[in-house]
């Protein structure tokens, strides 16, 4: 345990004294952007709100003070820079288009070394590395000779080569309140207000504009040659923004379309990949639409008692009487981290969801095609699912259901599982 | 956006007027127990620092700042409560007993009847509902003869008939204080400063003494016979308890063995369940050991840059360096969940780790067999996890690596992909 009794409930921007490097949020420069410093090590270096790790960081505070982890660790960075060169790219140096990551996250050993050989503890907030991948369903695909093994990306054993990529939030306040619609001043006080007074400093230090949030990140999959990605050659680019969905993408939970959707994602970038081009899985950490896994078992149990049945009529409904909105997923940040890759063009996009396509567009990212997922993957139950979401506007390519037959009941009730 | 300009930066002890009503942790009856009150809809009857839905409430405040949730809106439950009734347990009735989550977070609607028709915005923190989950491995493993369908538990296409839960976490401080072996005081100071002053009233508030940390939770999945667990039938019980690897257990990177083990968790659960028994899989989000996935990531660029190769030996140690522990997932606190399922003994423990062992062990739940992973179901590159948890003193019946052997790299480098 540290020996300090004294706390301090909140901080106030110094008035005098030595300031932490400042932070000029989309600086084509990274010396003049500046470091992001979000350790605890040294608390007069910090120039952001919160701390690094999203919502590890509170395991870190517990780590230290069970003893285990000493408050002044340092850590050290050899061997740790990322595998696969990315960046700097034009978007980086537009404080628009970038707001709720920072696009220098995996190269600060490089870019801050001046800063951390002067004693400042600057970490990553994104780590690239290499990896091989298997999903039983790629191996599935190859046995019913959908795809074809080439050795290099696809293996014949069905692993998948890639670069991945683990990206941690770290939020722009102006340019976050912009993208938002609303004024930085209520975005913070708000913020603070409605997570139960979280984070003081929202309110009290206007100055410090960067605010490191205690949620989960974003994890991306890049298959076949990622300079397809930035380098402007107009290679078939293939894409999937996925949501986290826990109990499907691990568990094969058969009530949503889910895992499937992955599965078809994948194969889609494999495909593009060996077309010459590449893939791009993003995987963001919004488990039931970032309403919360709790939430979204009671909407199923809502659902599976509805007296009718449960049909698409009662889909989103249902979502909203529970939890007030439909989904707080606000896919207008989604397009940031094709900001960071350099892309400004995605050739097959495998989403049926207009909010995903619209929060695209608006950001200037074009899309050529949109890839429906194909019948034979959506699994019964998840009918209902597929249902709503097409009368709710969501893209397709056949017909939407009749109102008639989205009050037919189509998923199990709760007895007979 | 709220109308209201004025911010309070913390909360005190109220000295008179209306009081919320009061905890009293561990207490056998619901009503004497009082409800967990985190809804910001009334603030005045709020009894604990933090708000639901634990990361995803940062979701929420957004979602209030960009106006698209109502901040007053008040949660319609009908229809929404458990599939599967659990407990109450005597286990509910000892303070020291459960300390990271509400044991009737799931029963709110129903123990807290009164203080909601009085106007108490309880909300659960438990949901409970029932799934039919899919692993295509399962398939796998029928095809293979290992597993024979049965038409309830195990169906004929693979299918596995589950109940699950998510379970949100809320902290009681003094026990997670002993539990942890700190004063209650020193981890409320340290838990503030070291998230850099995340929640004022963790100081400020000695008299709230629960905490809704933004962190993610518990999902749980049972098969079989739920009575199994907790009827002291000693009726067989198999168990696999989980720490998330979104790398292996969603995409299947072969640098580890998270997903086998998991798969193998079920393939044990189910068996257990076809003998008259349950199964258990207890799924935690604690990714990369509750380092983060950046920090997983710095690791196994480092692993595999080590001029001596990725070896057992380096393991651990470069976890350390970058981190400054190796692990942070706090394996003291996971019995818990156990606790909440009345459950005494364990008969098939799937797992190697001795910190998961002893931590059942120190909270008096017995494990009759611990069941190792078998070879066949262990990715080449993954070798030098296993070694290195041998050497470490994970449980093995067979022999451990020599020190020599553990030097010798067994993982691929990074241009080897």
């Amino acid at each position: 345990m540290p020996e300090t009794k004294h706390v301090v409930l909140t901080s106030h921007p110094p008035k005098s004294g030595v300031k932490p490097p400042s932070i000029s949020w989309g600086a084509a420069d990274a010396h003049e952007r500046g470091p992001v410093i979000g350790s605890l090590q040294n608390p007069e270096q910090r120039n952001v709100i919160g701390v690094h790790s999203g919502a590890y960081g509170v395991y870190r505070a517990l780590a230290i003070a069970s003893g285990k982890l000493d408050p002044v660790h340092k850590p050290d960075l050899t061997n740790t820079a990322p595998a696969v060169r990315i960046g700097p790219f034009p978007q980086w140096s537009d404080p628009d288009k970038i707001v709720s990551m920072d696009p220098w996250g995996h190269l600060v050993a490089e870019a801050f070394q001046d800063e951390l050989e002067d004693g400042y503890d600057v970490r990553p907030t994104i780590a690239v590395t290499k990896a091989r991948i298997s999903f039983p369903e790629v191996r599935e695909s190859i046995a019913a000779e959908r795809l074809t093994p080439d050795g290099e990306i696809l293996h014949e054993n069905g692993d998948v080569t890639v670069t991945k990529a683990a990206i941690e939030p770290v939020w722009y306040l102006p340019g976050m309140a912009e993208r938002l619609g609303v004024s930085e001043a209520d975005l913070r006080r708000t913020l603070f207000t409605y997570t139960g007074n979280m984070f003081p400093e929202l309110v009290t230090r206007g100055d410090l504009k960067v605010f490191l949030p205690p949620i989960g990140g974003i994890t991306i999959y890049i298959m076949g040659d990622e300079s397809a990605l930035w380098d402007g050659s107009d290679r078939e680019i293939a894409c999937r923004v996925h949501d986290e969905c826990n109990g499907s993408d691990v568990f094969g939970s058969d009530i949503c379309t889910c895992r499937p959707y992955l599965v078809h994602g994948i194969e889609e970038c494999v495909a593009s990949s060996q077309r010459g081009g590449a893939g791009l899985i993003v995987y963001n950490r919004k488990e039931g639409r970032a309403l919360g896994e709790v939430v979204k078992f009671l909407v199923y149990n809502a659902r599976k008692r509805n007296p009718e049945g449960d049909s698409a009529a009662s889909y989103f409904e249902r979502t909203e009487c529970i939890a007030g909105v439909e989904d707080m997923r606000f896919q207008d940040l989604m397009p940031d981290v094709f900001h960071w890759l350099g892309i400004t063009r995605i050739h097959r996009w495998v989403s049926m969801s207009n909010m995903k396509f619209d929060a695209m567009a608006s950001q200037g990212i074009e899309i050529l095609e949109r890839v429906p997922i194909p019948d034979h993957l959506i699994p019964a139950d998840a009918q209902v699912e597929m249902d709503a979401k097409k009368a709710a506007g969501y893209f397709v390519n056949d017909g939407v259901s009749t109102p008639n037959n989205l009050k037919l009941p189509k998923g199990r009730g709760l007895g007979n599982f």
